[in-house]
């Protein structure tokens, strides 16, 4: 089963070919450049290099976030065009989750943190000893209050996501059991979107292309704002 | 600092760049392709997707084995080029090492097997917890007299390397203690061959590009086979 992965939830953008359970390539990129025009060249460098026409692909895979709105409308809108033509299933995957399944197997627990601005992060708690099993809900929560989410851990924390060190400087800062891994498997990556697919598929959990659909865990700035200028009228002329 | 790492030891290619100890891309295949026809145009289109020429470059890092014996030659030569123009800094980076870097600050030991054939593998062993340090020599020895190599060992053993799979299902089928690392962590890459390189650096271990050598564990084959026939002629003689 030949599968495409894309990630660009965040600053980095990836892109991952499969046969099955092996990886046969990938292509990382971790600079400011827009996805726009990087992640379809990606693609077709990818491709021509592995030499699996698009044409093959019988799944994709896609991280739907939480990350950046721009970011996952982008990824997710890419698999959707490449996907349509051919009705091809695909699978929307948490950026989350992504990021604790290269882990996955060694004995301890993910904590998976991405920078959502404004002192807080997305957030979800993976157990990674036998498959990946996410642990409470994914949320948008303030760094201050990551702690008290293990307090009832004692094996090894493993911190990622482009959160991960701001964390492990500030909530985490005192907390032995705390480890930040290497700069290689701190980002979300095509490579851990395609794992956690194919843990999805396994479980049949596909869906068409028409219905991936971008996950946020909380509304976009200017929609927050809106809110509460809009809660404050309200506010004013109820006052 | 401007790195760009390549290894292409084994079946897989791959090349990464880096600014300090950042990421800023990494190319990565694993199809049976030549790395004469791969590497190079992998080379290329990281550069230049990354915005950087290789003229800026101002260290090259390659593992220089064990492994394929062409494969080596290849990654060595490759960089040799590279570098001698503007005599840029290199490292030779242990191949073997490479693979466990990425794993660095878990708790635990990594055990890295390559396959090399006729029921043999180049072996190391490490510990990670606080940066990478090799425990005893690298070594070519049987799959079956691995486990002894870990009697003392209490903690998880992570098994990487291209001979990881073999050596899980015979030697250490057994064996509780042992973890095989997801795929994407599994293959020696470039992403490994920088860390290593930027540990070798922090020591001051830079060399200059014509001293850059690969490092075989045992003779190859063609020679192997011709010392034992050279023996077998003089046995005869004396015989």
């Amino acid at each position: 089963m030949k599968l495409l992965a894309l990630d660009c939830s965040a600053v980095s953008a990836s892109v991952s070919v499969w046969d099955g359970e092996r990886m046969l390539g990938e292509w990382f990129l971790h600079i400011p450049q827009t996805h726009s025009q990087t992640l379809m060249p990606m693609v077709r460098d990818l491709l021509e290099m592995a030499g699996i026409p698009l044409a093959d692909m019988e799944v994709f895979a896609v991280s739907v976030g939480p990350g950046s709105f721009t970011g996952v409308r982008i990824g997710v809108s890419c698999v959707k065009g490449m996907a349509l033509p051919g009705n091809t299933p695909c699978v929307g995957v948490s950026t989350l989750e992504a990021m604790a399944h290269p882990l996955a197997g060694l004995p301890g627990t993910v904590c998976a943190v991405m920078d959502a601005r404004c002192a807080q992060v997305y957030h979800a708690r993976f157990s990674i000893g036998e498959g990946v099993r996410r642990e409470g809900e994914e949320e948008a929560l303030p760094i201050a209050s990551l702690p008290q989410r293990y307090a009832d851990v004692e094996g090894p924390i493993y911190l990622v996501g482009d959160g991960a060190v701001l964390c492990a400087q500030t909530a985490f800062a005192e907390d032995p059991r705390v480890r930040l891994v290497a700069e290689p498997l701190r980002f979300q990556r095509s490579s851990g979107v395609a794992l956690a697919a194919l843990q999805a598929i396994r479980r049949g959990e596909m869906q068409d292309a028409g219905s991936l659909a971008p996950v946020y865990l909380r509304l976009p700035q200017a929609e927050r704002e809106l809110k509460k200028r809009l809660g404050q009228t309200e506010g004013e002329k109820t006052g």
